[in-house]
């Protein structure tokens, strides 16, 4: 591997040792298709088989020659980057199209605006946003129809029985004006409640100061815990949506006049801004939502009244088979955040995709980046769609079924080792090997490792330098060995990863931990 | 100007109806240098002078050759964009190349680290987020310190004089332990305190949902108050900085022992994470940040403990004719953000530096970002600072003499219709054209887009629809136009730009608004 210049590191330091202690410190001088390179010390190109592929980003591989080739047009064509508060048609076009694909394997029937930003967290942080701004003006549009209410039944001057005088715990003799103060103290708490995220236990959706309290991992969210809005985090199993919706539960009461008699009915009053959930948990160790989970947060999104964020940062874009992850368990989300992948690895964009009767065109005047919807990136992202449409959507078939090629050599490897390799799971061509927990292993560098939460990136040290294959685990579950190689992924290539994750559960059955390390 | 297309806009309808309304829905095809092109209805290209330059992003204009020769080898070169968790030499050269700039410019005597993101708001984000893990390790290390110190003198057993309960407000009878427990609560309060940002009033620090509670402007900030800690805003002023420092003060109580009798004294507790000061503000209506207020900020932070972060996004890449805005005040901050220009105006990048002594390693094991750090846009930011640096800074030379010369053409238009031009200002090619306040005009159109915050984009549409010139207000000064062209911007833009100010001026000192609208 290369040797590192002499210069002090001031770009990360600690990273960087960390990185070189398991050897993974590599420096990649070029990427093509699932192919990262590094020089020898004779300065020849070394091929890597690299199935991180961007943390998902890389649907079509490093640098594909039709993005490059669209990327050098826009260059030698002088498309404007900087064109801010102009009209942007390409982006209007692009939202056409995603349009187009939520509408076919979502069957949603409406239109969805989009919003344009640089990161998949910053397309979270755009969603937790607009979620806010709606939820506050849906507060607004209640409190003052419920004032309405109030003064007209105020008007009509009903009589005030004693189980609304006790409801308010008010004495008896209280007034109907008493009572309508009253009534407006406690709805006004309720109007000024303090929202509410909630998230997916296990979920990821950025490092943002915001988006950072939707992650679960909480190594990563409580250093900075005051600095945002604390998520109210929801297992992901049957029953805990509708607790938690239940839990943040806030009420309002509204008058009625029956037969000249007030009687008080209530009304739910907006807390939670959204719910965000992943349809395949890529940082919680590729983990498939499940159907029922999946309609039973729809069904008490809808009850409650607050939308559903699919994050399909890491999912989206077709590597599972389908354009939208959530295509297979049919969950249409009121938002929907695409990023990675639609920056088809030489750009850097993302969408937050809002449902038409979810969205609030003031938005767009308190929201602005000067980076974001620029012409360069919103055309990538144009050929990226183009590319995974076009041939009758040649390229979802081909992500199933490579997918399901790696899976049946990743199954095979588990059935020959299942005392080391506890799972696999995952979607098309977003899988995950879990390995058996080695936290109480005979050997000190498999347990210390593994009760540090490193283990995943020794495997990764080990695979990287003894069978030149880059795969990392997954950031929150940290035994989980992630592969999101490109569409084109060889029969060689998952030869070459079936050998060597054999190689490395041989180790791990021998408990060998020291063959791990680098010398 | 371009037809629009006739699909229903999904990409921010609001904003374009907008733009329309005022006629700047203007579909811009083509970049190069300070020009910015459209088509006619008979499809030939019509330029326009762009002095909004992606909101200061332009340095060297559009697409400046060397720039797009740059970013095209790169792509031939197939350099891996997405190689997260490796070596990045290019980062670390990128950093010291910054090093070598801030110890130049502002005297640093100490290496800062360099944290990579993709927007100028995730730059503010990241140097939230250092600064709070910071902040949290120094409370953490004085809660230590207070601890150790309280048990030595616990374990000395001195006698406690009246004073020390009286200032605890214990009875006279109350013993050692007493004392002890009484300190520590009080003590927890203090640790415990909700950190605070500071920003100057007028400052803006973009619009992600935490980095937005530190622009001043309540329209951005105010709908998504509940989503992140709010900041204490300080007037750009004398004293002011000390008043919010005083304001935000957390003291715990430290014992000492003199001749066998306990005594207390206080310490200052964290509770400011950072202070937020742009050198100059940009969306602040281009504001120069005073030397006084500068100097201050700096003692006041050195004697409160609290670092100073210079946010130079909009300021910076040597637009002032320095690199480094701050250079003109002198104000060394503990961080300091780059991105806009960094990214040539082709990609999309951002720094954030931090000064060694402040610097926390382990923030780079909790922080990360997908698309952050890649070799694509760091070697374009390398190739920005080889063009500021080469032919000993000749770059800052022409920024400061182009600047000037603008400058001279603004305060020329001033002398003319210092009625209608209230002030010019800025830094080298960083100036503000500052307009009278319309909002008492006899005149409708003038008077209520006044009052509406929309006149800086009335005067904008009308210098782009009858002069071809592109110029924007700041966001959060509206009667301020800004101009940030490029350092090539020619003698011939300068007359071209005077012209058509002095012809808006005209309108303006007649009170004709009709002739502003479009037609």
């Amino acid at each position: 591997m290369v040797t590192p210049t002499t210069a002090p590191e001031l770009a990360e330091p600690h990273l960087r040792g960390l990185l070189a202690s398991i050897g993974l410190d590599v420096e990649y001088v070029r990427g093509s298709g699932d192919t990262l390179y590094y020089r020898d010390t004779d300065g020849a190109e070394i091929p890597v088989l690299d199935l991180v592929g961007g943390y998902g980003s890389l649907v079509f591989g490093h640098n594909h020659p039709r993005l490059v080739e669209r990327a050098r047009e826009l260059l030698e064509q002088q498309v404007p980057v900087h064109a801010q508060f102009s009209y942007h048609p390409y982006a209007n076009e692009l939202a056409h199209e995603l349009n187009t694909v939520l509408r076919r394997e979502l069957g949603v029937d409406e239109p969805y605006h989009a919003l344009f930003g640089n990161s998949g967290a910053e397309a979270v942080e755009i969603a937790m946003k607009h979620a806010e701004l709606d939820r506050v003006v849906r507060v607004g549009a209640l409190r003052a129809r419920v004032a309405e209410t109030w003064a007209a039944v105020q008007a009509s001057a009903p009589a005030v029985p004693a189980d609304v005088t006790e409801r308010l715990e008010l004495p008896d003799t209280a007034t109907l004006d008493d009572v309508v103060a009253a009534a407006a103290r406690l709805n006004e708490e309720s109007f000024t409640r303090a929202p509410v995220f909630l998230a997916l236990e296990g979920g990821f959706h950025g490092k943002l100061a915001g988006s950072v309290q939707l992650t679960h991992n909480p190594g990563y969210r409580m250093p900075f815990s005051a600095l945002a809005a604390q998520a109210r985090f929801v297992p992901a199993a049957p029953g805990a949506t509708a607790a938690a919706a239940d839990a943040e539960r806030a009420e309002v009461i509204v008058p009625e006049v029956v037969d000249g008699v007030l009687r008080l009915t209530v009304e739910r009053s907006p807390v939670v801004a959204a719910l965000f959930v992943e349809p395949v948990q890529g940082e919680g160790g590729i983990r498939v939502l499940d159907r029922t989970v999946a309609a039973e947060i729809r069904s008490v999104a809808d009850e409650a009244g607050f939308p559903v964020v699919v994050d399909e940062v890491q999912s989206g874009m077709g590597r599972t088979g389908r354009f939208f992850a959530a295509a297979h368990s049919g969950l249409a989300g009121d938002y929907v955040l695409l990023a990675k992948g639609i920056g088809g690895g030489v750009a850097k964009s993302s969408v937050t995709l809002i449902r038409g009767s979810r969205y609030q065109g003031d938005f767009e005047l308190v929201h602005s980046s000067t980076f974001a919807k620029d012409a360069f990136s919103v055309h990538i992202g144009l050929e990226v769609l183009r590319m995974l449409e076009e041939d009758g959507g040649a390229a979802y078939a081909r992500a199933a079924e490579r997918g399901a090629a790696l899976r049946a050599e990743l199954e095979a490897v588990r059935a020959e080792f299942p005392d080391v390799v506890s799972d696999v799971r995952g979607e098309g061509l977003m899988l995950g090997v879990e390995f058996a927990d080695l936290t109480a292993s005979p050997d000190p560098v498999l347990a210390e490792n593994a009760a540090h939460g490193l283990i995943g990136y020794v495997l990764a040290g080990h695979l990287l330098r003894r069978h030149a294959v880059r795969v990392f685990p997954t950031a929150s579950a940290p035994h989980t060995l992630r592969a999101e190689p490109s569409i084109y992924l060889t029969d060689e290539a998952i030869t070459q990863f079936g050998s060597a994750l054999r190689e490395l559960c041989g180790l791990l059955r021998k408990e060998d931990g020291a063959a791990l390390l680098p010398v």
